[in-house]
């Protein structure tokens, strides 16, 4: 272990697991907490809920397709989805450094409130802190939600053959936010993917005995969503580089930069692994959800026996093998 | 509405509430969230759950008597229990400046487990964010917590000769911190009274018909609290200045501060409103309880059609109007 925290400690990837396992984890130690994933599951009175929490200190605060309060909200309702949980309530609690421009806190609020009311959920309980100029730049927002459990994905029932979907062009948030930073002058519109996914789940509600599994590729991107399914599921994922739906100007942007897309986060995009039969009835459901024409089957699930590997047979037919992410991506995306 | 977000909005006075009101509230509005006070109070399946959330950012990071870690975990499970509920869950996000000591996160996070073990409630799920150095000044904490309701307390019940019990001695908290912050040596044994106070409401479960409201005086302390109770209550509240248990440190401290202890911050004691005919009987239950040995009945509420306020019987036997923090106390207190 480290001396010191990195910024790689947060990036999503490898050392932000280590991080959770070495400290977090060992101090915290209870059943709930080393099974869950972005959320957790409890049952009161015969009712399975799910809770989840999210800490967002994106930089800028007000991006190309969104901003702080959209993402704050959007990315818990996701997290609860991910569970099989229809979210419910949320909490929201913000971190305002002294100074800070009364309108654009006020901006932010209304598209947490309009994001709410879009995704049909309820900022329930909230808190304020207000700390002196420097001690947190700008504001930070943390999120925590409650949703009913509605489907028991079974992850661990994943087998060979099975489909994977992601719902919409990758890396767009990961991008945008690149482009903000860098200060780049770009042409096209490209805008962050970030919004809630909670319609999706309703659409596929016909459909959930034959969805093993959801998860939305946030930090660390499609290829660390990915290689974590792999730790439930154990057998490897065949990945189509030319099936992965990513606009022109996203790939563009990312050559240019010399980073990988696989590794940007999506911030509206849902990973959802189907049986082989339903696939394409499933995926024909999803196109036809809001902002999820480009929604596409990208993968599937090797016989088992393989090592637990994303390989992807890239566009020019070679193969690669697709790790969690390891290096520094840009810190502060979510 | 001033037009930048200043220190005074997050002191958890005046003006936190307008704040909240006029941007918060505003944005968010749904019936849950106006109704609530420290934790708001929802359904499922016939049962009733509280939800609070609360971020701190407390000054220094360690300090006698607790840390951020011990008070973020008693802080939440203190809001459930003024909903009425027994704290089942917590969920636990940080956010760490690069360059962070990896010994003291972990101090801080074993500090959360053992608080935690101490309380029987789990932290069942996390994030954790690292933010490049200057973005955040060391750590924040946010916990959310989730309870089951077992007590329906009636604050609009209240009624003349309701008699008002605090669990212990006032300001410990908030002087601990000042004395911290400005750096003044300090004979003696002062240390913050931060601690979870769910085994008070435990022991307390056999009298639950004849307690009308239990509220814990965190921010804007005492008098900041009792302020908020009538609003609740519309009647006026007569306290006893003789009769609030304070530590003779704590005083003389805050005397040569120039600080008000009636506005410091406690960050593990309670105020109950209780029936005239068992409030000795409760009394005795409460001094029983951990750390609760000089708790006492500092006033109580005076007959109906009196205006809404305050009114301190002082030692020297005159009476004074104790409003709500409106000043600026110490910031990041909590």
């Amino acid at each position: 272990m480290e001396k010191i925290v990195m910024l790689r400690h947060g990036d999503g990837g490898k050392h932000t697991n280590l991080l959770i396992r070495d400290i977090f984890y060992k101090h915290f130690h209870n059943d709930i907490l080393v099974n869950s994933l972005d959320a957790s599951i409890f049952e009161v009175n015969q009712e399975r809920l799910a809770f989840t929490t999210d800490s967002f200190v994106v930089k800028p605060l007000v991006f190309p397709g969104g901003d702080i309060g959209k993402l704050a909200v959007s990315g818990t309702i996701n997290d609860l989805v991910t569970a099989g949980a229809r979210p419910l309530y949320l909490s929201c609690s913000f971190i305002i450094e002294e100074g800070f421009d009364m309108k654009l806190l006020e901006k932010i609020a209304a598209s947490m409130g309009e994001t709410c009311r879009k995704a049909g959920v309820k900022i329930i309980t909230g808190d304020t802190k207000v700390v002196e100029k420097g001690a947190v730049d700008g504001v930070f927002i943390n999120t925590s939600g409650i949703g009913v459990v509605q489907a028991a994905y079974q992850p661990k029932a994943i087998q060979e053959g099975d489909q994977i979907i992601i719902t919409g062009g990758i890396a767009q948030h990961g991008t945008t936010i690149s482009v903000e930073r860098y200060g780049i002058k770009v042409e096209g519109n490209i805008k962050s993917d970030c919004g809630p996914l909670n319609h999706i789940f309703e659409k596929l509600q016909p459909y959930m005995g034959s969805i093993k599994l959801m998860k939305d590729p946030t930090r660390g991107g499609l290829a660390t969503a990915l290689n974590e399914i792999l730790e439930v599921s154990g057998s490897e994922i065949q990945l189509l580089e030319k099936a992965i739906p990513i606009a022109g100007e996203v790939k563009s942007i990312n050559e240019l930069l010399g980073l990988d897309p696989l590794y940007h986060a999506c911030e509206g995009r849902m990973i959802i692994v189907v049986d082989k039969q339903k696939a394409g009835e499933i995926l024909e459901e999803v196109r036809r959800c809001e902002d999820c024409e480009d929604a596409a089957i990208i993968g599937s699930f090797a016989p088992t026996g393989l090592s637990p590997k994303v390989v992807m047979e890239t566009v020019i037919g070679g193969r690669r093998i697709v790790g969690s992410l390891e290096g520094n991506m840009l810190p502060r995306i979510c």
